[in-house]
């Protein structure tokens, strides 16, 4: 199994607020967008971001596993300074973002960053690591 | 904010059995791996899974949030038929996932799959899908 992620999908309670966050608020340009049903976005080379109707969602996985909630999941976006993190997450917030940790010094990895959950309960971090880059061919550098 | 996920980091109960499964079980090369404290492993190009203690998962979002594992959230890795997708899948268990659904023909587009759980509750969607394409620049294509 090649080392590979294509998509990541979240079970959505609430799909018409995760458009107007992502789309009018970030201003983000849905790959598809399937009312009542599910919005794509594509967040990398190859990489799609499913957010999925949670009643579906479970349907899909045979409701063998009655979803509450997206927990124990961070998405993580990395910006060129401190200063930026400060702003991407005011940004955020005036998206309809809720603030749960503001722009700091990071306890892990020599980091500067803070945390937000979108409307529907996504955590998202925002970052800027000094640490880390990503090369011309895709590859990612630590240190 | 670019329309662009850096980093996915999953709260992880025993970084260990993450170890065995991925590294050991799969033969995935990971980016970094600090004992007790996170694995990675680039899964597309410029973005990185992360594997993080559950315990320090909640000291970074500052205990706000008591994580009791992973929900909500599915990964997906595509493969090129609909045998692979049993295959793949027959792969995933023999290192150590549980299967939650079996391969079969999917109830949304299209597309034939089937779902594990990793030895931390991490659910991954394996799928043939034939509608979708990755086109040479990393653009994605449904349809």
């Amino acid at each position: 199994m090649d080392q590979q992620l294509h998509f990541i999908t979240f079970a959505t309670q609430d799909l018409g607020r995760a458009r107007g966050f992502y789309k009018d608020g970030l201003g983000w340009d849905p790959l598809m967008d399937v009312p009542g049903e599910i919005i794509f976005f594509q967040v990398a080379p190859g990489l799609v971001l499913g957010l999925f109707d949670a009643v579906k969602f479970d349907q899909d996985l045979n409701n063998q596993e009655k979803t509450l909630g997206v927990s124990g999941v961070t998405l993580s976006h990395n910006v060129g300074s401190a200063a930026e993190v400060s702003s991407t997450i005011e940004r955020l917030a005036a998206a309809g973002a809720t603030i749960l940790k503001p722009a700091q010094a990071g306890a892990f990895g020599g980091i500067f960053h803070g945390h937000v959950k979108d409307p529907n309960g996504i955590i998202w971090e925002i970052a800027h690591n000094p640490g880390w880059r990503i090369n011309s061919d895709g590859k990612v550098v630590f240190g």
